[in-house]
């Protein structure tokens, strides 16, 4: 059995996290994977209120477990989704694309544990100050919108930087990427990629089928140009949004390339136009198993190779 | 002490390869680091083949160690560069940008072990199908000339790929990062980015404070748009570099902008013109030590990282 201090702090029994991926992580998936002893994560990121309580509502029906709500915090509605989190004194807020000093004082309140995704020290060190009770560092080898830093160089950096525990996040889908997690100072992983193909997501059959077939080489980064680095595997529209940031297409037109792009990909499974967000691990992801597979496996490989680390230790 | 097969194989030390820089790793640097256990490796890559004759020649002098000679497949004078390595029998050839499939009769008969940097399974089963002894899985978090994959991502998913030992690269600076590349698969270690601050290393001084001032977020890729991205560290020269491949320069125009940035900032230091290349690491590179010193140190940490490993397994 592997026990972080994360664990204790959230009350789960494997230092794993569901990834908050938009549109795609909701009751059904959090509830299993905070049923198999993980932290489910709800997202928010759709910005839809009355989705997020519902939501919320039924991942309590499914699971006694805690699990977490991720929010975008440039989304719209973002001050209706906070003061809800707070009502609903969900367990675990993670937050990403942006810092959340503002709602801090509500969600600790609340008794909310608050834990940011960071891309950088800066952030993360900002975030700490302002009473985060951890830090999730992701690489941008993770599927969705990515930094700049990678999870092998980001990591250890971070965990010099803060006093608080360190969440790995991007690259990660078995229990070799959980053990070098730990190695580089990580008190736990988050998972998004892996759990795409988990018999509990919910996403369209043609997504699934991608995930599969993808290898190493299979995702792509687009929107580098305006700022907004997004990765996907490589597809029609993601192509062609790479070949078009290079042209003299105006920014807004570009912006406007990639609306609904997500919403194609994971309810109607559009090949033209679905943005088939993914992260680079994709290559390994090659079955559909349930959530809790999918961590008991994970862990059983990671106390394999911790058990067998000291291998080449003469 | 640490020894895995790739020792064995090469007769060194440390399971670490210094990193074949262009126009930085010379004998002097190669030599120190061989003589101090782990695997030195001399730049053909700026392909002046007396220069490399005239190094390899030095480096014997300063050490009766194995060293390696790194070559770009594309560069000019391959030829006789590759005919150069086979004639002065050295002992390990690394290669990058390419495959070295049509050299590997030659340097196979000379009994040199050629070990590719490769970015992806594909090409990482080609080489191995071609002969090849090891292979160099390289993420894109390293400086210098990248690829798309990251360490994390690559690394285990080659070693899935081949029956080949894999070294990794990229992001790597200190026993964590070595520790973790042991939980991913790896057996080896390449180490660019530390080196520039090796005592040994003859960069200009402008270009080891730069390293030595670096934070996490200090690096930049450039130069996708050519489908050549090379890591630097920002500067003025990567900065307009970067905000150029988004105008309507010609394709021309933007490559004769990096011709010379390379030597600028290794010889002269030029702060204007200079590219810095560094890897994403570099935010944990703070001091100036001996070769011998880095490489006791980094593996001092990982014996101890790898004998605490199973901390968290309860």
């Amino acid at each position: 059995m592997i026990c972080t201090p994360i664990c204790e702090m959230l009350g789960i029994r494997y230092p794993l996290f569901q990834g908050g991926m938009a549109h795609i992580s909701d009751a059904k998936l959090a509830s299993a994977v905070s049923n198999a002893g993980g932290l489910g994560i709800i997202t928010a990121a759709s910005g839809d209120v009355a989705w997020v309580e519902e939501q919320i509502d039924m991942a309590r029906s499914l699971t006694d477990k805690p699990f977490g709500v991720n929010v975008m915090l440039m989304g719209r509605n973002i001050e209706e989704i906070a003061a809800l989190l707070a009502r609903k004194r969900v367990a675990v807020v993670t937050t990403g694309a942006g810092t959340p000093e503002r709602f801090m004082p509500m969600w600790k309140d609340a008794g909310i544990k608050v834990i940011p995704v960071v891309p950088s020290t800066s952030i993360a060190k900002l975030v700490a100050r302002s009473g985060a009770d951890a830090v999730i560092a992701e690489g941008g080898e993770s599927g969705g919108h990515v930094g700049d830093m990678t999870t092998m160089a980001l990591v250890p950096q971070v965990v010099d930087a803060v006093d608080i525990p360190v969440i790995a996040a991007g690259g990660i889908a078995d229990g070799r990427g959980v053990a070098a997690a730990f190695m580089l100072g990580a008190q736990g992983v988050q998972i998004g990629t892996r759990f795409l193909t988990a018999l509990e997501c919910s996403i369209s059959p043609v997504y699934k089928a991608k995930v599969l077939k993808a290898n190493d080489t299979s995702t792509i980064v687009t929107g580098r140009r305006l700022g907004h680095p997004v990765r996907s595997i490589k597809s029609p529209f993601s192509r062609a949004y790479a070949k078009a940031e290079y042209t003299d297409i105006s920014d807004d037109d570009l912006e406007n390339m990639a609306v609904g792009s997500l919403p194609a990909a994971v309810y109607s499974g559009d090949e033209k136009k679905g943005s088939f967000l993914a992260g680079q691990i994709s290559g390994m992801v090659n079955r559909e198993q349930s959530a809790e597979e999918i961590i008991k496996e994970m862990f059983e490989e990671t106390e394999n190779i911790l058990n067998g680390a000291k291998k080449w230790v003469k």
